[in-house]
């Protein structure tokens, strides 16, 4: 069996400034049909960044389909035309202030692959200096420093409900040696 | 400041099977207002379950949205009314034919906050015995059993790319004692 979906019709109901939606006809394996519900968008980054006090940045914001603020790695979507790790590090300075001199990759995600189609690629860094923070207008957002151990007993008491930055920092307490 | 976003008015732009789309427009922080589009889907459930043979079960798709397929931990949507640890069970035997007699919660989890309402519980068993799969008319998934030790190179060759299933396993990676 070949996994694959063709679209055989294609239906635009929404184009919008962040995503837009389409319902695709589709084609299955079998020959018969279904139909999808597609959300569309560009694309997204975010960084887990460590400072040299040993404390990850996270950044709490509203979010306004979970209706209520959630705690999260600096994140943000990727502009037109954007190559990803330039997008990474403009909205760590942006939301955090902090400038990363490199980045690691640490993985893509999909973080609802059903029906949307946005992939989010993570980065590490610990190679930060200071500079100034510069959010858009319709973004309000506290600055949070955790230390690794806090971030341990966050992960432990589910006190993080963001995909990218659950999957960060576990990736974090994986591969990272912070006792160096 | 308080992090809140008061919904002020709301268009709805489409009905659907698996999601909702709406426009909102929001009061700020600072008492101006902005727009958003905003996803609205029943939430979802899924499973990292662990045989015997201490083998992860996997199911491989084909995500419209990706365009590609995905190796994921078996998951699916709440049915309206339905329990998350039931939907857990249903999902977990529909799409491997294994039935957990037990499950431990890991986490819940948005993929996509910034969007989408969906929030995803992820939970853990090792307490399997075989049943019966019995898949969706409009699902074609195959199943792979994945040694733990594959798991791991899996993760650090960056071959997951669905969100809940990154955190699932570095999750049992973390936690799981699979030389008990």
């Amino acid at each position: 069996m070949r996994l694959n979906e063709k679209t055989i019709d294609r239906t635009v109901i929404y184009n919008g400034k962040i995503i837009d939606l389409e319902l695709h006809d589709v084609e299955l394996p079998d020959g018969s049909t279904s139909k999808r519900e597609l959300v569309y968008h560009n694309g997204a980054v975010a960084v887990c960044a460590v400072t040299p006090e040993d404390e990850v940045l996270l950044v709490k914001q509203f979010r306004k389909p979970a209706e209520k603020p959630l705690l999260e790695i600096p994140a943000g979507k990727l502009e037109k035309g954007e190559e990803r790790e330039e997008a990474a590090k403009r909205e760590l300075q942006e939301e955090t202030g902090y400038i990363a001199s490199n980045l690691e990759f640490v993985t893509d995600m999909y973080g609802s692959p059903g029906f949307s189609s946005e992939k989010l690629s993570i980065y590490f860094t610990d190679q930060l200096s200071e500079g100034e923070m510069n959010l858009d207008d319709d973004e309000f957002v506290e600055l949070h420093k955790v230390s690794i151990e806090n971030v341990k007993s966050m992960l432990k008491n589910k006190e993080l409900e963001d995909a990218k930055t659950i999957i960060a920092l576990q990736h974090l307490l994986l591969n990272y040696n912070h006792s160096k």
